[in-house]
């Protein structure tokens, strides 16, 4: 069997070179790279990375556990996870929970058993506890599992401000913010809690309303039944702005609001959260949003698992991305 | 240590069932699996799928490289797969590849290494040498890689007759058809080949004419720019319907279209091809297009390779899987 040290002979080159190209680390100039591959076809080198993980007791394997990579947010993110990941040499396990918490419970076991060396966790299933007694390094999205354990997210706070104060200053004065779910630790419900803020700070002036829905990883046909019956003619009418806490309820909303005859932005002013590529791609309207980096969120989440597993500096745990407000038609 | 038998005694079940349950595999009644996962809770039985992969030499491993997981085609395909995989005790590993051919390579690699069971690919670069010697199991989406490689696609070639004789059934006489890369022996270029088919059999009171983009997985801003490049007013003038051949494409003609000044559907009817999630949630305009089962497509994917895998009976070796036509408002 050929092993990595006549690979080296045969390149020329170190067995941490080697190594390197294997393991996709580090810097490794083309012409290294080639030579080594080289070597490694003419002897049909193979190395067995599953005996390798034994070995080490790594596996350089991440679980990633998502709603629907299908929604537009998920599918950016992991796709933002999976690129850091396998720039610092790891392989990402990916897992569409459905949010069905036996579901994620059976993936937790199934990323344990594969010996995963750590979870980036993007659940809203309200108990977390079986993610707390995984005992692995995690670090999950937008939301507080348990002490100790990191979590990444847009500056969901300003976030609100930002959209809330955009409505006002556009001149709307009686205004409504569709929430997620408030009951679970969320960190989105920051985007809540600064609509209510600003709203106070304006005194009587300005009026402002909450209507929660369920999570914001929900498909479009979720809010436009949601916007049906929640909010009939009589109802929508009431209110001259919407915060909306995801840009697929605030596109619903846009279109609900055109099937009753509304004028947005006239009549309605609607700001939605995200600017993922869904978003990015929709012309008729151009939503405005507060758009969350998703791509340094995702960089962001796979780097700070990364860091817990080698043990090394880790970014600041509870990490903030900025948003910012991008102005579209719907405002 | 604790073994799989402890647990199994622990539960007053056979090794067999406990098995079923770590394996996720075969029906198992919820009591049963609560007995088993609370004997296992109860010992602190972890087992190592790692080890065990190494001793059957089966990793219960899938890999699948999509150009771009955030392109809503390839989200909603990799939830496809990644919950038939999932159903059949397999883990995906998701692979990013850009269409960058030497990041595929790389992936292969990676891959081979961490002895994965088999690939699924749904990859658009000119050479699929790599996967060709990569001597694993492999499906292919939409393309003949190699003989002897099976593939999973839509009925294109019935799709580009749909949308061709709907054109023309709604009175459209100058059509274009706006194809991806004809180069590759991709099967998604059996559309053009019924467009053009289907236009000659009406004789000289139709015309059909083709323009060959890049690939069809490409994103809505690389087809706003090839619009604008390729099908300035003068241009798109020369056409009264326009037969793109995926929704993203279909969508940025609309956009292109109204910029131009030029009505849809009365002066320039649109039909696209796909209807997968972007297109599902686009209500401004609601896209006429043909739509691809994408849930089956992967299903089917998902089983065609796990078939190779275990030796079975597999489903028909390029298998393809009937389209429809969704009247939308571009046409």
């Amino acid at each position: 069997m050929t092993s990595i040290k006549d690979v080296a002979r045969e390149a020329g080159v170190s067995v941490t070179t080697v190594s390197r190209v294997l393991n996709n680390r580090g810097y490794i100039g083309s012409g290294t790279r080639r030579a080594v591959e080289s070597a490694m076809r003419k002897l049909d080198y193979q190395p067995n990375g599953i005996a390798r993980a034994l070995q080490k007791s790594q596996s350089f394997f991440l679980g990633m556990i998502v709603p629907d990579s299908s929604h537009p947010f998920f599918g950016d993110l992991l796709k933002a996870v999976e690129r850091e990941a396998t720039h610092s040499g790891y392989k990402l396990l990916v897992c569409n929970s459905l949010d069905n918490p036996g579901m994620e419970e059976q993936y937790i076991g199934m990323l344990r058993q594969n010996r995963v060396d750590g979870i980036v966790m993007c659940s809203h299933t309200p108990d977390a506890g079986s993610y707390a007694r995984a005992r692995l390094p995690i670090v999950s999205f937008d939301r507080v599992i348990a002490p100790g354990v990191p979590s990444v997210g847009s500056d969901n706070y300003r976030g609100g401000e930002l959209a809330t104060e955009h409505l006002i200053a556009k001149g709307r004065r009686r205004l409504l913010h569709l929430s997620g779910p408030l009951g679970l630790e969320l960190l989105s419900n920051r985007r809540r809690d600064a609509f209510a803020a600003v709203c106070r700070a304006h005194g009587d002036s300005v009026t402002g309303e909450v209507i929660e829905a369920d999570h914001n990883g929900l498909g479009y046909e979720y809010f436009r039944q949601f916007m049906q019956e929640r909010l009939p003619l009589q109802e929508l009418r009431r209110y001259d702005g919407v915060f909306c806490s995801n840009d697929i309820a605030a596109y619903a909303l846009c279109v609900h609001a055109a099937g009753l005859g509304i004028a947005v932005p006239k009549e309605l002013a609607i700001v939605g959260y995200d600017g993922h590529s869904f978003t990015q791609m929709l012309q008729t309207p151009r939503l405005t949003t507060i758009r969350q980096p998703i791509g340094a969120i995702g960089g962001l989440l796979a780097r700070t698992v990364i860091g817990l597993i080698e043990k090394e500096e880790i970014p600041a745990r509870s990490a903030t991305v900025d948003v910012e407000l991008i102005q579209g038609d719907t405002t």
